[in-house]
């Protein structure tokens, strides 16, 4: 995933924070690409057992109930 | 956040999939920013918690355990 750590800082200063560590804006970075990661296998699994090629919609959100 | 559907397309095939919906795409994204934010806000109220104005990994930490 491409996320960026200036857009963690963003986020973090947006709720709020007025200083971020560089290893958080890593800790978060790394959680959200696990998140991501996670979530995208599942919903692959979902197709699949779908009997389809393509991921849709419904397979994300199922992943999300998971 | 600056998640690009493109990048959500990259990990779903990393993933597996063969094709990927427009919809999916969006909907993976929507859930990733959402869950960004619920960590971001709660790693800033630990932060201000410990009386601190940067937030630190120890923070994030915290949020993911939360």
């Amino acid at each position: 995933m491409d996320i960026s750590l200036s857009s963690m800082e963003k986020l973090l200063k947006k709720a709020g924070a007025k200083r971020v560590s560089d290893s958080a804006k890593n800790a978060l970075r790394k959680e959200l690409e696990k998140l991501a990661k996670d979530l995208g296998k599942k919903a692959v699994m979902f197709s699949k057992h779908a009997g389809r090629k393509t991921v849709r919609e419904e397979d994300i959100n199922l992943a999300l109930k998971k």
